[in-house]
């Protein structure tokens, strides 16, 4: 809570924060919201974030490449086509890959972001829905909040019929490995170790 | 995140969870959503809420009394009228109370609700989010984005309206004396401490 931990710390500083447009809190240290502009980057700030997923193939902007670095902040790049033709295998695989970033404890906090935070940011947050078991009127009820009169059922399609028992699987596997180190934490983690080392989560 | 906590404990349980309708997460720890029936018990469990903000004058019902009661959640009840006759004084008052339980950290974890969880929560989030110096469009945005189709002018005057200087104002003077006591860890307080003795936040 940017503004309240000013009021805490007796900070005066009176700066309106600007959130992006669809922002919005998933869970603990998971949040959503459209393509930040440097307007936002004070709220930003504000969360402390550790990662960025962007569901988009269009290069990252310098400025925001620059912001990224300026607060070793991760970017983690899963370039979906936002249009309907896109074919569902590509984007099952790349929404796969990126709920594996996104429950990764080591990459939060974490903001998932595409374009307008509706159809990719949408598909993506009802298929961490669907590992949680919320029921599907609840998952596609959310979807809705954000997508708005730009709802697509295609996306409700795809998330219906996302197989989550893969990476259910999956997780277990690595969950059962992990315990095996004698850990008093348990945590979720995803397999490709060589990509990150424990610990090293900033560029 | 319940379910991922199931994973993480192993916990093979596939119950479906069913969270109330216009359920978000506003902030760590706080929780918005409409009115919640029986059948989003479950769900809420996974909360772990250690209080409820209840914005209508009704009584709560039996069922939802005994739910609080054996999971140890305790009920803020404030009896704001849903109808747009509603005077702003009582309004401005009852918010303000509102406000002042939630940002209190002994409350925390916390699900704020009214009936659809559009209107009287939407103000509640909406105060909230100016204390926290967000720009008042962003605040629209969100107040829009749960009361959808039926948003009203009168709540978006009042939101603009509110005076937060007067409960920022107040909040320093507690903390100062707060840290008065010494104590390493600042937390937000409010002034009637006879209502709740710090530790004591259940029934």
């Amino acid at each position: 809570m940017g503004r309240i931990l000013d009021i805490e710390s007796g900070d005066e500083d009176e700066t309106v924060l600007v959130p992006p447009s669809n922002f919005s809190m998933v869970e603990e240290a998971i949040f959503r919201s459209s393509f930040p502009h440097p307007s936002n980057f004070p709220f930003l700030q504000t969360l402390n974030l550790r990662s960025i997923i962007y569901l988009c193939p269009e290069p990252y902007p310098h400025e925001n490449l620059e912001f990224l670095q300026s607060h070793n902040i991760r970017l983690f790049q899963f370039g979906i086509e936002g249009k309907k033709e896109n074919s569902s295998p590509v984007r099952n695989n790349s929404i796969m890959e990126a709920l594996k970033v996104l429950i990764d404890v080591r990459n939060h906090p974490v903001l998932i972001h595409c374009k307008q935070g509706k159809h990719r940011t949408g598909c993506l947050v009802g298929c961490l829905r669907k590992l949680q078991n919320w029921c599907l009127s609840s998952v596609f009820e959310e979807y809705q909040r954000f997508a708005g009169a730009k709802s697509r059922i295609m996306d409700l399609t795809f998330i219906e019929t996302f197989d989550i028992l893969i990476l259910r699987q999956c997780l277990y596997s690595i969950i059962y490995q992990y315990q095996g180190y004698g850990s008093k934490k348990r945590r979720l983690l995803y397999k490709d170790e060589s990509l990150q080392k424990p610990g090293l989560t900033s560029f």
